[in-house]
């Protein structure tokens, strides 16, 4: 997996961790649903009658370095004592063991986990770890985890598709940094990657989660038919091209540089998702809701403009070579430059939306 | 845990990565008498009967940022995979299920993990994580780890004893850094210290590793009936101290901020620790032996500086404000009054050593 497309760490104004506010809406928005599904999915007698003294196992893939990972967390772990809770009164029992969690926190090794062990917070109800290497590879044991929890991380690719880099391709993407407007064979290729990473997450997944265990997803989407160019965060990342296109004029980007420059950022659909769950075989879809867009319009060109910038300003300014004057002339470019286009973004706004889905990890029994 | 005294990060030429050969050769040493513990006396059979799909757990307790880590690591798996293939031969069983192995590295939260996780080997036979967290604390689930090893990290106390830093105490440590050659007081704050971090280890541990798992402890440590003044690693400390003295006096070093800096490393012995673990109650000492010590006068005043510069330098500059020349001055210094000393390290060679331990988890249930 590309290392360089890591949200940019620390805790400055431009860090990941100011301005991941959007992405806690989807947080605070699924954490019903969460609880919910475990109230109805997950069978904790089963899990009990082998083991008392079960320790419940939970990661977060794709954590980065932001708070919403404990929010999260800490829901998923309050409606499990809920659950163990309602089952002994059930049972007129008395709960003995008390039960015991330990949480995951994954994302890839250049992801600033130095700044995230700082964050965790010293009064937690479970016992922390870090977990570096892309989750599109098998980082735990065989049915070592009960429950999987992923916000805003899956639109990113494992890593560029080849042939939208190279010029001899007839998926070469000149003159963009994504395949929003761009030609089909450029969706094509961005597609083919998404469905062999989604894949391999999912059997990876299917190999780690325990028979019953609940996986939740949240991840960035638009409708079944649509074009990313008819959505926002498509147009985000067009406008962004747009941008590094203009300065490439003033010479301040090379414009060759533009043309190497793809995003690994794919937006998948209700549909797309769902078939490749159940091809996959190992999870069955429980449930799946569209939740509002992780980019509304109504937040201002600014908020929007500072949240692209923690996630991409890095690898920018890396590939580009842009001193931080010149990103700072980027980035005020693209604050302008969305402002104009806020109103295309606002018609666009019901086609692009942020998908969760709970996943069960059914029996079927994957071969090594 | 006094974050502060977190070994120097980073790759650079007095990283603590690379500074801690003599660190390594402790490992190498101790590496034989692991395997031979785990094929003496580590239970395989009762592990597998009760579930052949068993994850080996292992924990490398203050892992710090080296290479070692891995080392350790590797020669605890090569030993259980050994065993596994004897129990399976001798049973004239095919062994149907592959081992796993999920490896732990655990240092405080303000180790530089980030530089740790990318020196993780990407060919390895288990699954990795990273603990962040002081090891006199809880770290762990109940009952979740089969092997513990913990090397050249158990003389850092969990603080600095408060009475030698307070200058109404009988126990305040004027113009010295450490106990060495200091009051009979000092020497009585920093053993209570011991033995209350101690305990709480041994205590942690005992929750988190099974019954029948064993733990590898390497550690720096005096004769019996030593004092610190008699020794290598006391005398080292002491020559330090001495030279920040020494630069109080041109106005470098200021001696107020002598007084208030003390070291929190504790030499134990072999008698202590002994009891310790015998009075804590749920481990029985397997093995008991005395390696050749971590800092062999042989390797010269240069190397013995640097070691200690890696370790020290960090938690030196920050407390005295020293400048990056200030700190060349000082261990410059250092190099120097250590290669006067050097004789006197050679007739005290006996007196210090690294300890080795195998402990094994016996069956005395401890009370939450």
């Amino acid at each position: 997996m590309d290392g360089s497309y890591t949200m940019k760490g620390g805790t400055d104004q431009f860090s990941y961790v100011q301005n991941s506010s959007c992405q806690r809406r989807g947080i605070d928005l699924s954490q019903g649903m969460m609880k919910e599904a475990i109230a109805k999915e997950f069978d904790v007698q089963n899990l009990l009658t082998n083991n008392p003294n079960t320790t419940f196992r939970i990661v977060d893939l794709g954590c980065s370095v932001r708070t919403n990972s404990f929010i999260a967390v800490d829901g998923i772990i309050e409606a499990i004592n809920l659950k163990l809770k309602s089952y002994f009164q059930g049972l007129e029992l008395m709960q003995t063991a008390t039960p015991q969690f330990q949480v995951y926190f994954n994302d890839r090794a250049s992801n600033d986990f130095n700044t995230l062990f700082a964050l965790i917070p010293s009064e937690k109800s479970y016992f922390a770890a870090g977990v570096p290497g892309t989750f599109y590879g098998r980082l735990f044991p065989r049915a070592s985890l009960h429950f999987a929890h992923s916000s805003t991380a899956l639109h990113w690719l494992s890593r560029v598709p080849k042939e939208v880099g190279d010029i001899n391709s007839s998926a070469w993407n000149k003159g963009r940094i994504h395949y929003t407007n761009a030609s089909n064979e450029v969706l094509q290729a961005y597609t083919a990657q998404y469905v062999l990473d989604m894949e391999a997450f999912l059997l990876a997944r299917g190999h780690e989660i325990v028979c019953g265990g609940l996986m939740f997803i949240l991840v960035l989407a638009i409708a079944d038919e649509a074009l990313a160019s008819q959505t926002c965060p498509g147009l985000l990342l067009e406008v962004l091209g747009s941008c590094l296109m203009e300065l490439s004029k003033t010479g301040i980007a090379d414009e060759a540089k533009v043309d190497s420059f793809n995003l690994p950022v794919y937006l998948t659909s209700p549909k797309q998702v769902t078939k490749l769950v159940e091809t996959t075989g190992c999870f069955t879809v429980e449930r799946l809701e569209r939740l509002e867009t992780l980019f509304p319009p109504a937040s201002g060109a600014q908020i929007l403009s500072n949240h692209i910038r923690a996630a991409l300003e890095e690898s920018i300014k890396q590939h580009f070579g842009l001193s931080d004057d010149d990103s700072d002339k980027l980035f005020d470019l693209y604050s302008k430059r969305l402002a104009d286009s806020l109103s295309i973004f606002t018609e666009s706004e019901e086609k692009s939306f942020q998908l969760f889905l709970v996943l069960k990890r059914n029996s079927v029994i994957i071969a090594h």
